[in-house]
C-alpha cells in the first residue's frame, strides 16, 4: 500500500469538486503536499498507509478559503478611523500615515498579523496588493500560507517607490526572483486607472505578460471614478483598460462595482477574474455590485475582505455571509447567491479569480493540500437537518463564523491544530503592533492639533513669504484714483479680474488661523468666465502688526491647490464656524519706484457690510524691505489722492462677522 | 462603607450614558440585582466594600445588549430551509412544521437553546414573539435572562389555540399573572395586519392599555404587504393601524422596512418603538429599511436578530456591523450610522423601543445589573487606536465577535463567567434538539417525496369522489348534438361558459400523478369576464381503466383553492416539467335518466392539436354506480347523434405532449 504523510479521516469532506461532491465519514490523503486521496473513510484508508492520522469527528473538512482581495499589511491600521468618507479616510488618514509610517518593517509585521488572522478564520490563500510586496512575500511565506503577492505601481512616489519606474524595475525583480515559489505568486499590481497613467497599465500588462503572472488592480470601485472616466475618455472604465491591452495580462479586478452588461461580458471574455468585497464597499459606501449578474455570464468572482482598515478585518465567514444577503436583498430574490454559491466564491470560484486552480479551490486528487477543519457543531450552528443536500452550505455561510475553524493545512503542513497557530507566535507581534498604534496615535494627535499640520498631510501646500505689507480704504468713487493709477506715476505690468468666492474655515482656537478655501473665476475682457482655481489658503494670527494707515503684518502663510470638494475640506478639518465672503476683484500688479505691489479694486457682493474697497498689498521674507515698501505705500496714496480716504484695519472675514453681529466661530 | 454584592473593577466601562460617557479604569458597584455605583475604580472601590470582586483588566464594560425582536423557539428551525422566497419558506416550510411540532415542549426546548446562544453573546434582554410564550417566559426567568414576552395572536388557529379568542383570553391570563415578575413583561403580539383583523388589533390594544404593558407586532415587513393595504384601504400599513386604536398601546414594531416620511413621523409621534432587522430583511429579500430616516426623526430603533430560522443566529455583533454597514451603501454616505450610534441601538435606543429604558440599555445607579464583559484585546481586534473618542465603538461594532464576549450579568446573577454558561447545562439540551431535527428531516423528506402529502402540508386539500367516468370525442360540428342536448332527452339544470388556463405540473415519478393550476374565468351572456376563479387539482395515476369507448376511471383527486400565485407552486412543488393547455369551455349540467352529467364542449386554444372536443363525465364514490353512469354515456352518445364521433382516450395534457412531440416531462 502506499504511504502518505497524513490521513484526516472521519470527515464530512466538502469536496466543491465539479460534482459538488460531499462525502460522509470521508478522509483524504495527503503526500508531498498534494491531495492523493479524497473519498470514503474506508476506501481511503484501506488504499494508503499514513504515519499520521487526524481525526475530524463531527467536523467539516472544506477547501480552504481564498481571500481573493486584501492589503494585509494595512492590519496595523485597523481602525485607526472609521466612518468616514472615502476621499476624506484615504487622503486624510491612510495615505498620510503611510507616507510616514509604511516600511520593510511596517509591511512584515502587519502581513505577520494578517496571517495569524486568516489562518484563525480559515483561510488558506489571499491576493495581496500593497508596498514592499517582496516583505509581504517572505513573511507569509515564511508563516506557510498561500498568496497571490502584487507589487503596487502608482504614477506618484510610494512608501517604496521614488517613481513609478522604481516600482516598475522592483515588480520585475521581484517576479523574476520569485517565479517558481511553491507558495508565493509574484505579480504585478498597476493600483487603479485613477493611480496609473494608461502607460504604466501598458508597461504593468506586458510584464505580467512577459512572466505569465497575474496582473491585480482595482477597476471601478466608485461611480465617481466612472464618471470621470465617461466624461474624459466618452467611455467607462472596463473598455478604456482594455485599450490599453490590460487584459493581455491574466487579471485580476478588485471591486467592480460599477460596471454594465457590456462590461460584465468583456471581462467575461478576457478571462478576468473579479474580487468582490462585500463589507468594504458597504462600509465605505461604494455601492452593490452587480455579483449576481457577473455570475450568471460566467464570470469567475471571488470574494474578498480588501484591507482591514475598510472591513475592519480578514473574516471570511463574515465575506461569504454578506455576498449573499445583500445579492438576495439587491434583487429583491432571496432564492438569489444561495449558500453553495457564495460558498464556491469563496474557494473554487476565488481560485480560478486569482488563476490558480490548477493548485487549490477544491478537495480533489492532484491539487494541492490546502485545507480547513470547521466545527459547526456548537450550539449556534445547531440542529442539524439533513434532508436537504444544500444544508450543509447553509450551515458554513449562514451560521458558520471565524472561530469555528479549529485545524488549517497548506500545502500539507499543519499551519494550525485545536486552534493553536503552529508556525507563529503572535504576542510579541501584537506587541509591537502596539507600538506602531501608539507612535501612529502620536503622529495624528499633533496633526489633529494643528491645521496647518493637516494641511501639510493632506499634501501640496506651500509656505509664502512671511512679510505682508497691506492697505485697505474704503472707497466711494474709484475712478479718479484708477485713473492716476493709469498715468505716468506708475508702470502697470498685469491686469486681471476675478470673480472671487471665499469659504473661510474658522477655529475656536485663534492660533490655528484661519483656512480659506478660494474659488477664483477668471473673467476675460468680455466678461465670461475663462477658467477657475481653487485654491486653499491658511493664514496664521499676526505675530506683529504696525502702523496706522499703512499695515505692515508678519504672520506664516501657507496656499496649496484645492484638488477637492470644499465638503472634502469641511469634513477633514472640521472647522467650528465658517463664513462666506464673494467678490468681484479687479487687481492690477504695478511697478512703483522699484518695487512690485497689487492693487485690488474689491466690490463685495456678501450681503451686509460697504462695498468697494481699494488694496494695497505686497509680500516679502525680509522684514527690512518690508518697512521699506510700507513706507512707499503712503506715497503711493498721496499719488492716487487717497490720502483722505478711510482705512479699514480689519480683514474681510473680519467685516463679514462684524456685518453679522457675531464675533467668534458659529457653526 | 456601604457592601455592595459585586464590585467589577479595572473595565473600560462604556456607559451608554446621556453624555456618552467612557470610563478608563472603571469599575461598578452592584447591590441588590442593581446598579449603585459607575466610575473611577479607585472611586467605586473606596465608597464601596464588596464581598466578591470581578477583574476585567483589558477588557470592556458594556451594557447588556438588548436583541430587539425574536422568536426564541424557532432555534429549534434553524436552517431547516434557506434561500426561498418568503412565502415559500413561511407556507411551505416553516408554518407547515410548526403545525405538526410546535407545543409546550418544542417551545421550552427552543428558548432554552436561545437564551443560551444570547448570552453566549452578550444579549441580556430579548423581545419574543411565539406561540406558548408563558413556557418562553419561564425558560427565560429560569436561565435568567431578561425578556418582553409576547404571547402571538393570529385570525387563524394556531399551534397554542384553537382560536383567536383562545390567544388573547390566555394573553390576558399570562399578562395577568406575571405582570410583576423581575424579568419578564409580559405582552400581546397581533402578529401582523395581514395574518389578524381590524378587530384583534383592536382587541390586543385594549387589553395592553388595560395592562399598561407593550404591545409587539409585525408592520410593514415587505412591499407586497404595502401594497395590499393599499389597494385594499387606500392607505399604508402604518395609518391603517393606527385607525385601528393600536398606538394607545406601548407599541413595538418590528421590521417597517416600507414606510415613508409621514409614518416615520406616526410612529415618532405615537412613542412606539422599532426593531430593525438587517439580517433578516437582507436575507428575505424584504428590502433596506429607513433606519437613517428613522433615528434622525428621533425614532427609537432597536436591533433584532428576528428568529433563527431566517438570520440563522442570534448573533447581535453581526446584526450591530450590519445595521451600519447597509445604512452607508443604501444611502450613499459612509459616514451614515457610525458605530457609536449602531451601539446605541443595540442598547440604550432598544431599551427604549422595548418601553424598558427605566430599567436597562446604559450602566448608570438605578438601573438593574444588566451587563456583558467583552474581550477586545485578541488579534483580530488589534491594535488599538486611542486618538478618536469613537474608537472603542468602532472596535466593538466592526471588529467586535459574539465570541469575545466572555462574561455576561443580568438583574445582578452571573450567567456566564468566562465563557462558561452558569445557568444551562447545554448538552442535553443540544441532543433533544437533534431529536426534533431527526423528527422534522423525517416529516419533510416524506412530505417531499410525495407531491400529494405537500398540498396537503399547505392547507385547504379535499379529496374528490374516487371515480370518474368520462367520454371524449373530436368533433368537427358540434351544431347538431347542442340541438340535440337541448331537446326532450335531456334536462339542461345550469349552463356556464369559461375561459380556462391550465398549468399542468408533471413530475418524473409518474406515481406523483399530476398537478394542475387552474385560473377559471367565467364569461357571462354578454361575452365579458365576470369572476375569476384559481384552483390546483392533483390527479393520481389511474389505478383502472375500463371500456373503449366510455371509460371508467378510478383514480385519486384532490381540489384545492390556489391562494398563491402560480410562481409560488412552481417553487415549492419544484415539478420536473410544466405544460399550458388554455381552452374555451362550454359547460352543461344535466340531468339524464335520474343522474347528472356534466357535458363540456371545449375549444382548445393552445397550438398544435385538434381544436374541438366534447366531453361527457361524471364523478362518483361509488363503483356500482360508476358503471351504470358508463353504461348511461353510451346511450347518451346515440341520442345526441355522436355513436360515430371519433373518440379519443388521450387526456388534454397527453394530447398536448403529443402534439408538441415529447412524451416525458421538460422543464
Amino acid at each position: 500500500m502506499p504511504a502518505a504523510d497524513w490521513i484526516l479521516t472521519n470527515a464530512t469532506i466538502v469536496t466543491m469538486d465539479d460534482e459538488g461532491r460531499i462525502v460522509e465519514d470521508g478522509a483524504v490523503a495527503v503526500q508531498g503536499g498534494a491531495l492523493v486521496a479524497v473519498g470514503p473513510a474506508a476506501e481511503v484508508r484501506s488504499s494508503f498507509t499514513a504515519a499520521n492520522v487526524h481525526d475530524c469527528r463531527g467536523r467539516l473538512l472544506i477547501p480552504g478559503l481564498v481571500n481573493a482581495h486584501t492589503h494585509a499589511p494595512m492590519t496595523l491600521l485597523r481602525g485607526l478611523a472609521d466612518d468616514l468618507r472615502l476621499d476624506v479616510w484615504l487622503l486624510g488618514y491612510m495615505m498620510p500615515v503611510e507616507r510616514e509610517f509604511v516600511s520593510a518593517d511596517f509591511c512584515r509585521l502587519g502581513t505577520l498579523l494578517a496571517c495569524a488572522e486568516m489562518i484563525r478564520s480559515g483561510t488558506t490563500c489571499f491576493a495581496d496588493m500593497y508596498y514592499h510586496e517582496e516583505v509581504v512575500a517572505k513573511a507569509t511565506a515564511e508563516v506557510g500560507l498561500r498568496a497571490l503577492c502584487s507589487q503596487t505601481v502608482v504614477k506618484f512616489p510610494s512608501p517604496d517607490a521614488a517613481s513609478y519606474e522604481d516600482s516598475l524595475a522592483a515588480s520585475r525583480d521581484f517576479i523574476s526572483r520569485w517565479k517558481s515559489h511553491p507558495l508565493i505568486v509574484p505579480s504585478v499590481a498597476p493600483h487603479a486607472p485613477y493611480t496609473c497613467t494608461a502607460e504604466i497599465l501598458q508597461d504593468c500588462a506586458r510584464l505580467a505578460v512577459e512572466f505569465d503572472v497575474p496582473l491585480h488592480t482595482h477597476l471601478a470601485e466608485t461611480l465617481q471614478e466612472v464618471e470621470q472616466w465617461r466624461e474624459d475618455y466618452d467611455m467607462p472604465v472596463i473598455p478604456w483598460v482594455k485599450k490599453q491591452g490590460l487584459f493581455d495580462a491574466k487579471v485580476l479586478a478588485a471591486h467592480c462595482v460599477h460596471i454594465d452588461d457590456g462590461e460584465i461580458h468583456s471581462l467575461q471574455h478576457a478571462g478576468a477574474g473579479v474580487a468582490h468585497n462585500p463589507s468594504s464597499n458597504l462600509k465605505l459606501a461604494s455601492g452593490f455590485a452587480p455579483v449576481v449578474a457577473m455570475l450568471e455570464a460566467g464570470l469567475n468572482v471571488g470574494i474578498g475582505t480588501d484591507g482591514p482598515a475598510s472591513n475592519n478585518d480578514l473574516d471570511m465567514f463574515e465575506e461569504m455571509r454578506l455576498a449573499s444577503f445583500i445579492a438576495k436583498a439587491v434583487t429583491g430574490d432571496p432564492t438569489a447567491l444561495p449558500a453553495r454559491q457564495a460558498f464556491a466564491m469563496a474557494t473554487r470560484l476565488g481560485a480560478r479569480a486569482l488563476h490558480m486552480a490548477d493548485k487549490i479551490g477544491s478537495l480533489e486528487v492532484g491539487k494541492r493540500a490546502d485545507l480547513a477543519v470547521v466545527d459547526l457543531d456548537d450550539l449556534h450552528a445547531r440542529p442539524h437537518f439533513g434532508r436537504s443536500p444544500d444544508a450543509v452550505y447553509s450551515r458554513l455561510v449562514y451560521t458558520g463564523k471565524a472561530h469555528d475553524v479549529t485545524d488549517v493545512m497548506v500545502d500539507g503542513r499543519w499551519l494550525m491544530r485545536e486552534r493553536s497557530l503552529m508556525t507563529l507566535d503572535v504576542a510579541p507581534l501584537l506587541e509591537a503592533a502596539g507600538e506602531y498604534a501608539r507612535r501612529i496615535d502620536i503622529f495624528l494627535v499633533k496633526r489633529e492639533g494643528s491645521v496647518l499640520n493637516k494641511l501639510i498631510a493632506i499634501g501640496g501646500a506651500e509656505q509664502e513669504e512671511s512679510y505682508e505689507v497691506q492697505v485697505k480704504l474704503r472707497l466711494q468713487d474709484s475712478a479718479p484714483a484708477l485713473a492716476r493709477l493709469r498715468g505716468p506715476d506708475f508702470e502697470i505690468l498685469r491686469t486681471a479680474h476675478y470673480q472671487e468666492y471665499d469659504t473661510y474655515f474658522l477655529f475656536d482656537d485663534p492660533a490655528q488661523g484661519r483656512l480659506r478655501y478660494r474659488e477664483d473665476e477668471f473673467v476675460d475682457d468680455e466678461g465670461t468666465v475663462s477658467n477657475v482655481r481653487y485654491r486653499l489658503t491658511l493664514t496664521g494670527p499676526a505675530r506683529e502688526r504696525e502702523y496706522e494707515h499703512s499695515v505692515l503684518l508678519s504672520r506664516s502663510r501657507f496656499i496649496a491647490p484645492a484638488t477637492h470638494s470644499l465638503r472634502f475640506y469641511r469634513e477633514y478639518f472640521s472647522p467650528q464656524g465658517e463664513l462666506q465672503v464673494n467678490k468681484d476683484r479687479r487687481r492690477w500688479l504695478i511697478r512703483f519706484r522699484d518695487q512690485e505691489f497689487f492693487v485690488n479694486l474689491d466690490t463685495i457682493v456678501s450681503q451686509g457690510f460697504d462695498r468697494a474697497y481699494l488694496e494695497v498689498k505686497s509680500r516679502t521674507w525680509s522684514r527690512s524691505d518690508a518697512e521699506v515698501k510700507a513706507g512707499l505705500i503712503l506715497d503711493m496714496l498721496r499719488l492716487l489722492g487717497l490720502e483722505q480716504a478711510e482705512p479699514v484695519a480689519d480683514e474681510y472675514p473680519d467685516l463679514a462677522m462684524a456685518a453679522e453681529g457675531r464675533t467668534r466661530p458659529e457653526p
